[in-house]
């Protein structure tokens, strides 16, 4: 497939490179790095779950073919102890909740349905229920738990914990080298210079690897061409995924591109339909994935969701999935009939199973304030005027 | 409000909950630290943004009242530079995408609507666009960029960061000691001993918290009232936020109410109607607070969903929000006629714009197999005996 002349849209442009990237490698991380991470083998439960037959309630354990009411008791055992014992009709063994009966074809008649006095315990109430978690109630030996490509949320976590599955196989984290180049910027923390603006990028990029696990190596670089292949040149052979935060002009474009090609990459995709984001570079150079994202704030939001977001998808394992969800405007969107596809900020929240999606004002690829409130993109269809509220519309999380 | 003696069920708890714990004090923190923390304070723009007027193409500017049809091309801005200066009629200046324009009043002239010739630019097309992103377009100086209690999302923070703001004030994050107790509880990565089981809620406690940017201090202690007490003494100096997971038994809620008392906390409630969940603890000292979590992993896992998260919301300075959301049943959920509220661990997906929750199967409150996929929580009402596929449900998502 030959794209790189043509300019895909959003929908074939994740096609594309869901298609490119390949899951990488996998690793066994220890549970408390395992939060998020794709698990890349089933986990099977090596034992049943519980191990053995446990009480499920505070009480005193009894035969279940003993119908005596009076029961002496002879023993005493809490969670954790491991007092095996046959019981003779008319012996209990008093017992706390989590303890493992000491022998089988008991019931654990409850505190509350006894009265003790010395080392006798009245059955005041007996019940047909024997209060008793089976061994291999929850899991049987063998079963499995956790299937492959799961992502591993915190409950996942505990269950493995509980089975002693420590070291989860997942997939690695994509090492990834984050390029800002332009001469405008200054970072953050300095005074821009007349001309000058601060690099949000960097900023964005960062916080939008962090819920990944990923903590990207970042560079700015001057707008000079020999300084971005020089750096790329280190990064394909340490990278898994190069991220270039262009300048905002087309000579910008134009170097990343060459740089790219003159490292051996092969540039798939140079330009999109998609608004904000048109300039937009996919390139691979094996399996190193690099994206060349527009220099405008917005855009490169909406590229980082749509595209970047794609790629770790693919990385981690996932299977590619379901990527539009549906809500409903809560006010008016006022398109502007531009004949692309666009991809409007907007703030979500859920209202009685709806989700309701306000669209944000932005007026420039450029813009940053629909930013601070922005959890979601609306999928515009191209030459849209104007939606009214109350409409459907797919839309990503953001 | 004496809640101690009686047991509320889950909204009624997690509206005391939100009554008793306190924002926490303020820290102003680097933007790398801030991704996901509660803004304390509004942001207001120190500046215009742009807070030049820039070149939204790359192209040539002209006067906006000069109608010539070639021009001379005087001088050429990149973006960064700052090369002030007024044009005549018949001058202009070639200028990228993002360069300052020289001065006011001007038009830039899109690249590809012109055509060049050593130091002259033939005009082909001239649209009554200007091509110019103007001063304080996107925000204007003293204008509220983002509200106080707001959570900071990336783009949020690239905001700030494209204004110099890069030390927010945000909430503190709450200190956590958590404190596994119980003789049953091996770790992990140990082989039980008949009769034991490995320590599940350590795994899920510290997994629970790590999206909050928080990572407690853990201790395992044996099911001992002195070691308890002891513990608390200590982390009640320095914690904000005291986990106990009890043992399973009715002992163990006993002593671990006692060793609260006895370290001068108030215990507010000591049951609530929840299941799983019942024999819960909340209390405080001062603005410490401590919740006494019952041993069973599935309660372990309702409890920190609906009442840690409801605190650590109020001590990030959240406003108390929107709590259920509304979902439909993708499958019959056979609820059983228990008397109590109950959470029912759930799969969710999102179908055309609704939620659709897969009631997962549990037995016990010990289980923990359904952890394996279970990203939300449904609220069964009391005496619900079984709830057809389509209904209508409030959930949780966890």
């Amino acid at each position: 497939m030959n794209s790189a002349h043509r300019a895909p849209g959003a929908t074939e442009l994740i096609a594309l490179i869901q298609a490119t990237c390949e899951p990488l490698s996998t690793a066994s991380v220890p549970l408390a790095d395992a939060l998020g991470r794709v698990l890349r083998e089933p986990v099977r439960a090596p034992e049943d779950q519980p191990a053995f037959d446990r009480s499920a309630v505070d009480g005193y354990a009894v035969r279940g073919d003993d119908n005596s009411t009076e029961f002496r008791i002879v023993d005493e055992i809490r969670a954790g102890d491991w007092k095996p014992r046959e019981l003779k009709c008319g012996e209990s063994v008093r017992i706390a909740t989590g303890g493992a009966l000491p022998a089988a074809d008991l019931q654990v008649v409850m505190k509350e349905d006894a009265e003790t006095s010395g080392n006798l315990v009245r059955v005041l109430r007996r019940t047909p229920d024997r209060n008793v978690r089976f061994r291999g109630e929850d899991a049987a030996c063998g079963q499995t738990l956790v299937e492959s490509s799961t992502g591993l949320t915190a409950g996942a976590l505990a269950l493995l914990a509980s089975f002693g599955y420590t070291a989860p196989r997942v997939s690695q984290l994509p090492r990834v080298v984050h390029l800002a180049t332009g001469n405008e910027l200054v970072a953050p923390e300095e005074i821009p210079l007349q001309g000058q603006i601060r690099d949000s990028n960097s900023t964005l990029v960062c916080a939008f690897l962090q819920p990944h696990g990923i903590a990207p190596q970042q560079l700015r670089l001057a707008e000079d061409e020999a300084a971005l292949e020089n750096a790329l040149h280190t990064s394909a052979e340490t990278a898994d995924l190069i991220l270039i935060s262009g300048g905002a002009s087309v000579g910008s474009h134009d170097y990343t591109r060459r740089s790219l090609e003159k490292n051996g990459f092969e540039v798939l995709v140079s330009k999109t339909t998609t608004r904000p984001g048109k300039p937009l570079i996919f390139a691979r150079r094996g399996p190193v994935i690099a994206f060349g994202l527009p220099g405008n704030p917005l855009a490169h939001f909406v590229c980082l969701n749509l595209f970047v977001h794609a790629a770790l998808e693919r990385f981690a394992g996932l299977a590619p999935g379901h990527f539009w969800r549906r809500g409903v405007l809560a006010s008016e969107l006022a398109a502007g009939g531009n004949a692309r596809e666009t991809f409007w900020p907007a703030a979500c929240s859920e209202d009685l199973g709806v989700q309701k999606l306000t669209p944000l004002r932005w007026s420039s690829s450029g813009d940053l304030t629909a930013l601070a409130t922005a959890n979601a993109l609306i999928r515009v269809e191209g030459s849209a005027t104007s939606l009214a509220r109350g409409t459907t519309v797919e839309f990503i999380i953001t």
